[in-house]
Order: C-alpha cells, then sequence, then structure tokens
C-alpha cells in the first residue's frame, strides 16, 4: 500500500531542491533560486537561513546594485565529507569528497582475491582511517562511508548476495561490519548505480532527469537515473543492464542466461576471444606475449593490430546494441559511459555507442541523445560512492513516510 | 533544475493516497487506512470528510461495536466516469468506465484504414457521444475522454508523431480535435502505457509498485510502473519494449534497427513467418486457405498444426527473451502480459515469458517474479485510456511544482 507524506518531508524536500540549486547553480541567488524553484521567495529565504546556520552555505559579497536576496550563494565545501570506496575483486579503491562534490584524496590499494569478505572488510576499515588522517578530514564532518560494488546485493540493508563477479562472498553483511570497524554510517550500492549518482552529484549528468550510466568494469551494468531520481527497482537491483540478452543462442552466461551483453563483450571475454583467434594461428602482435590483459588488448587494437581491433570494436558494437535497448525502454536524454578499465578505448566505445544509438533508436530523427564519457573516469564508482552518502543526506527524496530513513547521516562534529 | 514542492500538493497527496487505500481495499475503516498509509487519524479523518463531501466516497454501516472511525468506506462508483478510446489502425475501441474501475459499456467498431486522421477522430468524437448517451452516464460527471494509441507521441501535448502502426498519422494533434469535437478534456497516451495504468487502477496489478504491462497489438509494447509512478521517460515516449534489440544482425524493423522483439515476433511477422515456410512446400493445414491472418495461425497452433505452433512458439520465446531482459534492467515484481490480438494463445505466450523469466533472469533464484495475463482481457488499451483519466485526476503525483497539470478534469456537474 502506498504511504501517505507530511510536512516535515515537504521541508526537506524542499531544503534538498534549494541545495541542489545552490550546488549546481554556483553564486545564484535567493531571487533566481526562487525562479528556477518555483518555489516563493519567502520558502527560500527561510530554508537558505537554514542552511547558513547549519554552515552548509556560505554567502558572498554583497552586489552593488541589489539587497539580500541577490547576494551569491555557494556550498561551503568543507562543511561536510564523505569516503567512497569501491570493492573489486582485486582492488580497492578510495576517495574523500567535499560537499561540492570535489575529490580532496584518492587511493588505490590491492587486495588479494584469496582472501576472505571479513579480512578485505577489516582491511578497508583500516584504509578508509588512513585516508582520513592524510586528507586532514574533520572527523565531525564526516557523514559516512559510501561503497560500490558489483550486485545483487540489498541496497536497504547492505547486504551483498553471490555476486558473479565478487567470488566467494555470498550473504556479507557489508554495511553493519564496516560501520562497526569505522564507527561511520555505511551505505552500500552497485558500482553502476553508485556511478550514476556521483555523475549526477559532481559530473556530467548534473541536472539531467532521465539518464543511464553504463559502467563497465570487472562486469557492466548500469545506473539509472529516472525522472530526477535514483531507480533501484523492487529489490535495490535494478541496472542489470550486463543481462540484457542480445542473443538468445549466445554464448552461456554466468548468470544462466545466454547471450547477455556481459557475455558478450565484458573485458574477459575480449580477451578470450582474442587468444581464442590466435590459438587457431592468426597473426596478432600479442601472440608473442605470454600473458596479456583488457589493457593490452586496448593498447594493441589503438596501435594498429587488426585482430585486437576487430575484437575491442566487436565489443563496443555490442554495447552500442544494448544502450539501444536501453534508450528506446527509458526514453533517456543521456548515456554516460565509464568504469575502471575502459582506459584507453572510452572514447571508441562511446563513439560506437553513440552511432548505435544515432542510427538505431526510435529518438533517431525525433531528438537528440547525448552519450558521454564520465567525468570522474576510472573513479567513477568510487567518487560515486562518496556521492551516495552525500545524495542520502542531502537530496530531495520521493515522498512517502517509510522512505525517510538513513536519518542518522547527521555528523555530530563541532560545525552543526 | 528541479522545482520545489508546497502544501497543496501534500494535500492532493495524501488525498490521492487515501482514496487509493479506499478503492483497493473496498470497506476499509478510517482507522485500518491511518494503520496502512501512515497518516494520522485527524489527517485520514479530514481526508474522509472532503471525499465524502465531494460524494467521492460512500459510507457503510457502523458496526456493532465500533464509532465513526470504524465505519466502512467505498468509492461511490457512480460518482465519476470516464471514456476510454483505443484507435488502432482497422478498429477503434471505446469503454465507459466508473470511479470503481468497472466497465459500464464497451463498444468495437471498424475504422476504415483509408481514411484521414481528422475523420476518424469526427467519426471517435461522434461514438463517445454514442456511448454515453447508451450508458446513461450523468454529462456533468464525465471527468474527461482517455486516447489509447500507438507511439510515438507527446502525452503532454496529445500530439502523434508518425506511428509506424498508425500509417497516415503524421503530427496529428489528437486531443485537441477530439476535445473540441466531445466538449470534454482529452488526454492522449500510449497504449501499453495506458493498459499499464489501468491494470493498477482495477486489474491484476493493483498495490504493485514496480510492474511492466507488455502489450501485444499490432505493434509491441511496455507500459512501465515505477516506485510506484507511471514512467514515461524524457519525452513520454518510454516503453518500446517492441525495440529492444534481440538479434543485432537480425530481420530489418520498420523502427531503421534489426532484429527487434517487434521485427521478430509482432503478430504480422509470426504470419509472414507461416507464409514464406508454406511457400517453400512445408506442410500446415493453412495451406489450402487462400487468406489468413494472426487468429488463424493461432486457432491452427492450438488445433495441433506443426508449422503454425512452431512459429507461435517462437515468437512468444523471443518475447520470454525480451521479459528477461526487462526485468533484468527493472528489477520487476511482475510482468502483466495483455493485448488485443492475444486472443487464444495468451495462456500459451504468458508460460513461455514465465519459463524464460524463471529460467534466465538474475532474479531466478532469488525471488520470485509473477507473470499474469491482464484482467482487462482484449480491452486492456481502451480500460487503460479510461483509468488514464482516472488516474490523472486522482492518483498521488510525484512532488514537483510544475507537473499540477491537467487540472481542468474537474467535472462541473450537479454532484460537486
Amino acid at each position: 500500500m502506498r504511504r501517505g507524506t507530511n510536512l516535515p518531508w515537504v521541508r526537506d524536500y524542499n531544503q534538498g531542491v534549494v541545495l541542489e540549486a545552490i550546488r549546481l547553480g554556483g553564486g545564484v541567488s535567493r531571487v533566481e533560486i526562487a525562479s528556477k524553484t518555483g518555489l516563493t521567495a519567502q520558502t527560500v529565504s527561510n530554508i537558505v537561513r537554514r542552511l547558513l546556520t547549519e554552515g552548509l552555505v556560505v554567502e558572498g559579497e554583497r552586489p552593488f546594485d541589489g539587497g539580500q536576496r541577490r547576494v551569491p550563494l555557494s556550498v561551503n565545501r568543507e562543511a561536510r565529507s564523505a569516503v567512497g570506496v569501491q570493492i573489486d575483486v582485486d582492488e580497492t579503491s578510495i576517495v574523500v569528497l567535499d560537499l561540492g562534490g570535489h575529490v580532496v584524496l584518492r587511493r588505490r590499494c590491492a587486495t588479494d582475491p584469496e582472501h576472505r569478505p571479513l579480512e578485505v572488510i577489516r582491511q578497508v576499515a583500516e584504509e578508509v582511517g588512513a585516508v582520513l588522517d592524510e586528507a586532514g578530514a574533520e572527523r565531525g564532518n564526516v557523514l559516512g562511508v559510501g561503497v560500490a560494488c558489483p550486485g545483487p546485493l540489498d541496497h536497504r540493508t547492505g547486504v551483498v548476495f553471490r555476486p558473479p563477479n565478487l567470488p566467494g562472498w555470498d550473504r556479507v553483511h557489508l554495511a553493519e561490519a564496516l560501520s562497526e570497524w569505522t564507527g561511520y554510517p555505511v551505505i552500500v550500492d552497485n558500482d553502476a548505480t553508485a556511478a550514476a549518482i556521483g555523475e549526477r552529484w559532481s559530473g556530467g549528468a548534473r541536472g539531467a532527469r532521465n539518464f543511464a550510466f553504463v559502467y563497465v568494469g570487472v562486469g557492466i551494468g548500469a545506473g539509472l537515473f529516472l525522472e530526477d531520481h535514483v531507480f533501484r527497482g523492487a529489490t535495490t537491483n535494478a541496472g542489470e543492464f550486463g543481462h540484457i540478452t542480445l542473443d538468445p543462442e549466445g554464448p552461456a552466461c554466468h548468470c544462466g542466461s545466454r547471450g547477455c551483453v556481459e557475455a558478450l563483450c565484458s573485458p574477459g571475454r575480449v580477451v578470450s576471444a582474442v587468444e581464442r583467434r590466435i590459438r587457431a594461428g592468426e597473426p596478432s602482435l600479442l601472440a608473442s606475449r605470454a600473458e596479456y590483459g583488457f589493457a593490452e588488448v586496448c593498447r594493441a587494437a589503438l596501435g594498429g593490430d587488426a585482430l585486437a581491433g576487430d575484437e575491442v570494436r566487436r565489443a563496443a558494437y555490442h554495447l552500442g546494441c544494448g544502450a539501444v535497448s536501453l534508450v528506446n525502454l527509458l526514453d533517456l536524454e543521456l548515456v554516460v559511459l565509464g568504469g575502471k578499465v575502459l582506459g584507453t578505448v572510452a572514447e571508441l566505445y562511446r563513439r560506437e555507442i553513440e552511432r548505435a544509438v544515432e542510427e538505431r533508436t526510435m529518438a533517431s530523427g525525433l531528438r537528440r541523445v547525448r552519450v558521454v564519457l564520465s567525468q570522474a573516469g576510472e573513479d567513477a564508482a568510487a567518487v560515486g560512492a562518496a556521492s551516495l552518502v552525500m545524495h542520502t543526506a542531502f537530496a530531495p527524496r520521493q515522498a512517502g513516510l517509510e522512505r525517510a530513513d538513513l536519518s542518522q547521516l547527521t555528523p555530530v562534529g563541532p560545525s552543526v
């Protein structure tokens, strides 16, 4: 049954709207905020006063020809920070983000794939502490830790369920354990959804109401922002773009289906395809190498190796076909592409997706769907994980009384 | 830029929530509504008083052991009605729906595919008047006319853009023309989205927060209900499920792409495939017939004709593969199947989709995704079009000041 809403929700919602207007339109005034948000001057004025008191916003200089209502406002970047962690099978990335969406510090550390989940989480907890020390972050201003990892998982409880791309993790209570060991609230989301929130919070999707972040890591997923809200679906596992069927009779996928996007074009599959063709005797610059991964295949492709180029382009082509389904199904205005492993072929992938979207979607001819690279680059999921914390604390939520959760994201430090 | 919200919005939202609770839980009391919606007893009481004054709700008998707060409430079915129209290439269906979601009257009439759009709309306007007379509907209680037709179209303006499945309709101002000729407000939506709203309003998706209506008509589409709200996307053309790519190198689709769901399993493609194989000399009960359509192919398939059965099952199989993508991408709890042409093979299609969803989605093993047939049967889109009017007038809307549109759906008749 749908839940009702109430006045505190309206207050929080409008405060989120105003803070977003200030964040995205640096130097915006109360008058401009009222005009952009449709809120009355009085409402905007009250909310700004609250934000100033809480130290989240600062005033610039009063303009020569205007009163208080024309004073430029901007967020107080140092007022809050959030930690973002991306856990992958062999590496953990950690970033510290300020309230303005700027990365204060980033660090990567190798994780041993042989380690058990709790050992990995223990190591992450130590790294989080070290990174916060190094960043000189005021501990009382740290809202919490966001974690991005492969799904399936339950965003609401922070439990990770046997992700195919995180072997050995089976019903791991990630949020609970990491929260205990860091002392901060922890929120977990899948890597692609986190990346989408990051791009909306501080990247190239600011202001986009309907977009997808196509995330290429060990696996492939999509984070969905629909009608101005992150969309997670019935069990918070929406966005399994890697398991859209592209060829019902195609190669078996580890998910149990066949011909999924991931089975056709994950980085691992590209490498396997190159290996297979080299073993079959086809010529390639890579033939003389004992071992190579996706990065080497991409370099070979860009260096003119025909076989590597062929397989990279085929993967990009299939990714483009998947993007066509995504755009047709969700009527998106924007597709953002990013992820840890894309590296040197990011632009090649982007162009291929753009071409598919331009040539093959229902939208082609009627309107233009932008296809861009993530501004967060290879750290998209880690930046997204930190943004997830900011988003949970500050973004306007959908109505409904039950959803006012995660109120623990209120720092108790000196600035409050 | 995101828009703020205000107190009148909260009032409307909660009124929508309460009306929905009464509609879906016939005989529910104020106490039960408060418990189900999370609203306070006072808020529920105020809203119910307003609904009683407006005549939208009626009280049953006071129970022996309870006070006013335990009086059963139900919607006053006759208080409002809405007309639903489905326009297809060769036929128009019209229904009259009451506030309880019951079909008061239904009618079909042939439309000449040679007629120009404005002639068709003129004919529809006359039929709407005749149907309302026949239903004995109090004109002052008629909220408006909903129209479902193939997309692409602009739901916001009611303009239809060259739908591939409605030849000759090119930028037709459908809502404007029909409103002028009927005297009622008119809302236009694509057939699948309308069908989804209908199923949520009065069918088997009551209470479902995340579901899709897979609509099989001349074309194939999906209506999406995400997080309790109908989802229309950036240009109100979301749900082009028929143009998910199932085979990038497959048969050309009229949309400009290849191997789309629609290109592989629209009813017309099934008939073409049967014709092709019969011409190639394969045996079939249909070989002796000069002319046959999808209905005849389905009857032959159910009658044991191997060739027809083969093609019908292949179409259902591909539809199932598309549904797997849909469920994986959107993490749905429910898929509803329906549409005008499904007829006798509806259950066969349903089983095939259910099997694909059970065997091939990421959700399999973790949770159960239901696959059901539409309760509205072949009239799903027409019932949906009428529900669209009810939904627009009464359903809780997402927050945001700009979206309080279509306020013209307030009857000025005697009951108000």
